[in-house]
């Protein structure tokens, strides 16, 4: 299969959503998928769901598992260097059909990693690989690289409403 | 759990994609979710992945599985019909903790069913069942009873480039 590079930005819900799904039917057909999450950490709903799929999804965190306000600690930017080294590795083998950078746009933002990270990881994307990038505030120069490019628009949030995030649906 | 209305509509890829990841995520933290499926019918990748959650996730196809171009056939609109009969009777049942109307706006949009029975469906929904209604050009009516909205906008698609449409990724 020829891969290309999907973004999913925007402020609005269904970002990780929509990585998530799409590993999830990438599976269903048999690809294999490594998913890099840059920011969050810890058991949410989705870890429990795709451990179903352990043969053929792999997800490993690279992130502190908070909001980094501020300038990111060395910890935080050590984490990151981790996900970059790690995906790095994976281009040049057979491994996966599928590699999600969940968060990237949002760790570059924040500093822990940077726009060029994530370029140069383009840059050496073999041809039969499909990257996906998720997170708000996309790079324009990322956005430019990419062969598919959706914003996720807030139209409206029940945050705004005072909902908190619920188990199972947010989180 | 408290539910609401969300709704995922826009151009952009990523609709389907988001409430597929929305409902293993939900079957995840153990949710029970009822997805009807209004235009797509056969084994897509989706199918196979959801499999997986058959305790959890339950799929019904209420479409013929074509676009409809021009009058929709009496088929058509029978096989829809069904599928709001369906879906109206699971709102006074405690058998669901999410329910998708995957494609409804679609279906809308085309006659096959209508904006007020949606609009029925938000209206019946009781307080503890999660509602997600996707696919382009929902209706503003819709989007003004809607907790949550997001449009997911095309800023680039690879189809533009004569990419066709991947088992594992789009199918």
């Amino acid at each position: 299969m020829k891969g290309y590079v999907q973004v999913y930005t925007g402020d609005g819900k269904g970002k990780t959503t929509a990585a998530l799904g799409l590993s999830i039917r990438a599976a269903g057909s048999g690809l294999r998928v490594y998913i890099a999450q840059f920011i969050k950490m810890g058991e949410y709903s989705e870890i429990k769901a795709l451990a179903k799929f352990s043969d053929l999804i792999t997800v490993e965190q690279f992130g502190l598992g908070r909001f980094i306000k501020g300038k990111p600690s060395e910890e935080d930017i050590e984490a990151a260097r981790n996900g970059i080294s790690k995906v790095k590795s994976l281009m040049g083998l057979a491994k996966y059909d599928i590699i999600v950078l969940e968060e990237a746009n949002v760790a570059a933002a924040c500093g822990v990693i940077s726009v060029e990270d994530i370029l140069e990881l383009i840059s050496l994307k073999p041809d039969n690989i499909e990257l996906v990038i998720t997170g708000r505030g996309a790079d324009p120069k990322v956005i430019e690289k990419a062969d598919l490019v959706t914003e996720m628009k807030e139209i409206k949030h029940y945050y705004q409403k005072g909902v908190q995030a619920r188990v199972g649906i947010e989180k």
